[in-house]
């Protein structure tokens, strides 16, 4: 087979980049069904036609498009999406870095991305990397595998690995992140700063004193903008700063930690949920303090948890479903060229749920 | 560049299926860098040690590894994994086939699951699909990006499906699941009956009268076995079997009903934790029971919040770290042909950890 493929072509071309152009050159389509052209042919259309059938939100009559599928159903026709992204340079799959999954927050994140990408014909090629570490270790093995575009969230993207990235002219969306550093990328996230402000109004509306801030980890912007926007009160209505104390991760066991070590403090905003239901526990269990007739208890993200009887949370809810809709909306935009050039940077507002804790 | 490709080449192969022929042919390697002919004939190696140097797993030595990585690094070639798979015929795509996120039980198993691949050599594509819907819409879409196995979790598989799937020769393994259908799968599971019987032992010797147990979704093996093992303890003994309540789905608010809807019982066993959750604090704040002081309590999985002091709920803890290194060996081991052809059912044994709420 390899014999009909001119050397020159074989020796320059993708399809024998890492591997032996003699041993296996392709030229039947894998699982042996029906071709683009014979389905083409069959139908009396081009194949390019036959393409737009399978190319989400490409243009294309709704009847011409049923009687493609239908007949490529029948016929037992796959379009080869790999084959084509070879092609076309594109193959609908889209990068989803995450750091931990163990903040409950972040799996209904990756289940809605993942359900949202999939409604817009895209699919997800996951990546984990451990807490702290960056993202950049998945970025030369997402570009092996043509990835659209890459989503980083739970995770921090150096400025360097954001520069080679998008220097590739490559799509790349912080969600959840601030893009802080020289190379400002495309992010979305809630209004951090907002929330953080909405929580010292509440703790002052409700007559506390001795207000103290629990911060994540310190590479985070999510906890750097909470704390920001909950200091920022104190300072303009001239008031004493909260005492802040340092989680150093988002867990159940550092909120735990931290509520111990918190002092005499009759109202706690923690950096996020996981951290607060820890805190809640160690001042109930813990401390015997009652919540929240002796001290007040605000979270953020309003994780399934903070709900529960046993929690009662008050906390800063983020709008998940409208940030991931925003996302997916930026990235088509992107991937289709309506994007302007300039880094498109959106926040969403918070909005406080009011629950016993408070 | 097309004119460079024979028509007849273009039309057969997998190069133009799903996209116009003329319009677009690979012949420059995407990223503009270095190709593999290029980078064999600096160092003097043949294509294919180059492939090898970057094909886990692959006969190599060590050393001329790391010379082939280091050149590779210098002048800036990066395998291309999707070229390579369509000669190869392999991704090193795993497709992952989850079903809802919401049971924590689940983030925990996509975490391990997705760091045990990439330290394979894997990446992981995920599929999720709606709660109650089977995992066989996916099987087209992971065939096309030919991905060299499926795992399915939290979702389940169709006998059609799986005949289909393997009828291609693909590898297919049910985590967490039971292939009890027509065409046996490879599965790993928890041994859920044998976790079953120790619940059963653990409510007896309690001293509990009138045990209950709380089934989740009836479609699922791992429900229906913790059950069977749950009564067969007492129909061993010659005892009245328990009451059985329905909950319908694995969610805290089902466990939550289940549980006020469980009448006159002192011994609850969840099919799952999550339901458990939402057991206890339907007992604790709902009907005033104390737990286990006039109930004993028993959940399944050990997530984290089962822990936690609010809930310290007894539980049957699943394995998971062990579960997945024997999934990944079993995959590799498929893959490389060293599995023999008869499906592969493994049972890691449950752990009974005794909290609390026993």
């Amino acid at each position: 087979m390899a014999a009909r493929t001119p050397p020159e072509a074989a020796g320059a071309g993708t399809a024998s980049a890492g591997t032996d152009p003699g041993s296996d050159a392709p030229a039947v389509l894998p699982g042996g069904a029906v071709t683009a052209r014979a389905l083409a042919r069959r139908l009396g259309v081009s194949q390019s036609m036959i393409s737009r059938a399978f190319s989400p939100g490409a243009s294309i009559a709704p009847a011409m498009r049923a009687r493609i599928l239908a007949a490529a159903e029948a016929l037992g026709y796959r379009p080869n999406f790999i084959a084509a992204s070879l092609s076309r340079r594109r193959s609908s799959l889209v990068g989803l870095v995450m750091g931990e999954l163990s903040n409950p927050f972040y799996p209904a994140v990756l289940e809605q991305f993942s359900q949202a990408l999939q409604a817009a014909g895209f699919q997800t090629l996951l990546f984990t990397v451990p807490p702290g570490q960056e993202a950049d270790a998945a970025l030369p093995l997402l570009r092996q595998y043509h990835v659209d575009a890459v989503v980083v969230t739970s995770a921090s993207l150096s400025s360097a690995g954001a520069a080679h990235w998008r220097g590739d002219g490559r799509s790349a969306l912080l969600f959840n992140r601030a893009g802080d550093g020289p190379t400002p990328l495309d992010s979305i996230a809630c209004d951090n700063v907002g929330g953080g402000r909405l929580a010292a109004e509440a703790l002052l509306a409700r007559g506390r004193q001795r207000p103290a801030f629990v911060a994540g980890r310190a590479d985070t912007s999510t906890s750097r903008e909470r704390e920001a926007g909950f200091f920022a009160v104190f300072a303009e209505r001239g008031l004493a700063p909260p005492r802040r104390i340092e989680a150093g991760e988002y867990s159940y066991a550092a909120g735990h930690r931290a509520a111990l070590a918190a002092g005499d403090t009759d109202g706690l905003f923690f950096a996020n949920d996981i951290l607060a239901l820890g805190g809640l526990d160690a001042l109930r269990h813990g401390r015997g303090r009652r919540v929240p007739e002796e001290v007040s208890v605000i979270g953020f993200d309003d994780i399934p948890m903070a709900a529960w009887p046993a929690y009662e949370l008050a906390t800063l809810r983020q709008p998940v479903a409208a940030m991931v809709a925003a996302s997916v909306a930026l990235l088509r935009a992107r991937l289709s060229g309506q994007a302007g050039p300039e880094p498109h940077r959106q926040r969403l507002p918070a909005e406080l749920l009011r629950r016993a804790s408070l």
